[in-house]
């Protein structure tokens, strides 16, 4: 018997919206054929095998919507397990549209978002860690973020948690003899064994949620706000760090007044540059809604530019308005020093030895290697592996779910060594356990499922 | 023997750019199946019937770029007429790109715009007409527009011209008879006879061709331009028209600089409305490029809405800042007279019989249906017929076409008429036949399929 969730037949589109060639939407349920069928015209698809494809046309009475190709799974042969079609229309949003509503008026009901994958994990075609890697592998915009999530989707974060519980739950199944025998005070479980496997998993896990630090900025990149005065050549900056012409730049001080922003991949990091309003006093209102903006926006910066003209301004200044910025604790604030092509010696050497500093010429494209190079060894942090042949945990689920089993391990640990009896010593492995058994989803419950699935795009 | 730009195989991105949950690489030509094979472990493609999907990764060396799932179709049974292979990915343009440079690597050729359609019709699959309806089907976003094309791509178009022609043709021999038989100075062809038949082809070439004022407005939509005088609730009505918070409104004239546009649908007709900078004399420098802008639009708009604050202008004054917009001859100037609702009983009756004048109020929503009825109006001009049951011509070069072959139409008439000798009138009908010819590409150039066919999206 399936839950009410799965008795129903899902349709969505699975393709990005807009105009395209070629469009994908697609059905998944036990009507998905028979619901496909009614509306079909070239062959009767509940005839046909699985794994192929037909010709013809979608019509609602007589008018056609378009000619299509079906492609055509039989269960448990599909990314769901469950029967699935896809309709292979012409990329129009009209087209789209008309499809979708018609197999809805047909019986079918539009899939949520990640309703195709979560159905694929509730068949079991694969655990919770995977099928949020497909979310993770459709965003993935670089060879780093691409490797991390293929890796995830493909098992290999899974099978690294499924040897440390393994290893765990052997330990965990002897205290819990122990239990059985409880009044004849047995030892089953071999005290030192599990305290130096305990620290082997402890190690395990800690290295897998330093990894988190790096996941995160591989998965969701940086967002570095540019600030500085009006003038100090922010837009320069931000054009030449893209490489393109995205914000317009004149000699006009308050050029800028809404937030422009954009993405580059520096050496396969995803920096989102943010460039801002020149920071001063104004009168102009809307100006002044700009300075404010750029404000608030620093206090949700992971890092900090801080533009400044090396020729109008003193180190003094430079401390005082970097000051005034009150970037957030922990939040890198790089100073960069602008117009260096044209400083005196004297400007350029009273900058030159302060920490944190890079000095360049935005527009000729001085210094800007150094400036890359000094963003990614901030980001960087602790000279992280980066060559992806670990696991790196990429997700905040995850590594809470890491956090938490980490510290029932401690809690283990602690336990043996003041001799805790073995009830409680049980009571923390287990939830370890069942922290680490979240990951992938052998715990799960509706809730979570619900949160998971509906950060997926729809279609998926 | 083929020609060498059907000999290479082709590839390209065959669904719309960005994140989703699927993203189809496509695949055409002698190769498709080989250089699949050679990157494809799951399967043995070249050993799979046609119409069938293998599920299986893609892989450069040991790395794994993707797990897909394959769509084989086998020549002469596909889009092209070729071997074609879709490639069924994750939704991710990282991949999209590792997929397409690796089978660039592999010996394919990156697609141009429309370059599979152009195979199809290469191969005769259909001609040139529905062709282009293919594109236009694709970019269609209305119930009419999907209506025309889609009747143009199934052969509708094609077949009114086709019966036109065969009339013609039929004519067209005898007099090529009597050519041959100069010397007797025969009539093989009724003179009465051709006579009706010309004008009832004149006719329906006539019908065809003003058909294309609706048909161009079908498909291109109306761009239409909002001009007025600073705060006279510009960005109100373009929010309004929208039904959404497009544009920054503020009681600060001078807010909108640049130009903000966007489309909605009336009635099945797309309307691209344009907010403009208000017109005023001005000394800041960014916002004097904005009225620049303006009264550049206006010279590109097919309808201009000129926005007036009924409260503060004066009949007078209304002219002449109409006068000041040097629309083009022939694009109406709709005066749309906003805020209604405070204005006094003087005020709007120096409007209310004023022609092309509208009164609403913006922020409310008044007088909305009106304009928009009047807008329609305005458009759809002769009161052509709607319903889409004849042939309506939307594309350029056909209507270039039919009003060449009008031309000749009218001096084998003419010539008729003057008793002009049956050489000339058998030239005359051989070009009307020629510009017939021409719209469904029984007569082609390669200069003319690489102008049509660059018009197409990438990967169709």
């Amino acid at each position: 018997m399936l839950p009410p969730s799965l008795s129903d037949t899902i349709v969505a589109l699975s393709t990005p919206p807009g105009a395209g060639a070629i469009a994908l939407v697609r059905l998944s349920g036990p009507q998905a054929i028979s619901i496909t069928d009614g509306v079909f015209i070239g062959k009767r698809l509940r005839d046909q095998a699985g794994h192929t494809l037909h010709y013809g046309t979608i019509r609602e009475g007589e008018r056609i919507i378009d000619e299509v190709v079906v492609s055509l799974y039989r269960s448990p042969h599909s990314y769901t397990r469950e029967d699935v079609v896809e309709i292979s229309a012409h990329g129009s949003d009209y087209i789209v549209q008309e499809l979708l509503s018609l197999f809805v008026r047909r019986g079918a009901r539009l899939a949520e978002a990640g309703e195709f994958t979560k159905r694929a994990f509730l068949h079991g075609a694969f655990d919770l860690a995977q099928a949020e890697a497909v979310a993770d592998l459709i965003a993935s915009d670089s060879q780093l973020s691409h490797q991390v999530a293929m890796r995830q989707m493909r098992g290999g974060f899974s099978q690294e948690l499924k040897e440390l519980r393994s290893r765990l739950i052997h330990f965990a199944a002897l205290l819990e003899l122990e239990l059985d025998f409880g009044e004849e005070d047995v030892e089953f479980a071999d005290r030192t064994g599990l305290v130096a496997l305990l620290q082997e998993v402890q190690g395990l896990v800690r290295r897998l949620l330093r990894s988190f630090a790096l996941g995160n900025v591989i998965k969701h990149g940086v967002t570095s706000v540019i600030a500085g005065r009006p003038n100090a050549g922010k837009s320069t900056l931000l054009n030449a760090l893209l490489n393109e012409e995205r914000a317009i730049v004149s000699d006009i001080a308050g050029t800028t007044r809404d937030l422009i922003e954009d993405e580059v991949s520096i050496d396969g990091i995803r920096f989102r540059f943010v460039d801002t309003a020149g920071l001063r006093d104004t009168t102009d209102v809307v100006e002044s809604i700009g300075v404010e903006r750029t404000l608030k926006r620093v206090q949700q910066a992971a890092l900090v530019l801080y533009l400044f003209d090396i020729t109008n301004t003193t180190p003094q200044q430079l401390e005082a308005e970097i000051e005034v910025l009150h970037a957030p604790a922990g939040v890198p604030v790089l100073a960069v020093g602008n117009k260096l092509d044209v400083a005196s010696d004297a400007e350029l050497s009273s900058f030159q030895h302060r920490p944190s500093t890079v000095l360049i010429a935005a527009s000729r494209g001085d210094g800007l290697d150094e400036l890359r190079e000094t963003l990614l060894a901030l980001v960087r942090g602790e000279g992280l592996d980066r060559t992806g042949s670990s696991t790196i945990v990429t997700n905040v689920r995850h590594a809470r779910s890491l956090e938490q089993a980490l510290q029932h391990l401690d809690a283990v640990v602690l336990g043996l060594e003041a001799g805790t009896g073995t009830e409680l010593l049980a009571a923390d492995l287990r939830h370890a356990l069942a922290a680490l058994g979240q990951i992938t989803g052998e715990i799960s419950n509706d809730d979570l499922l619900t949160s998971i699935f509906t950060q997926f795009c729809i279609g998926k």
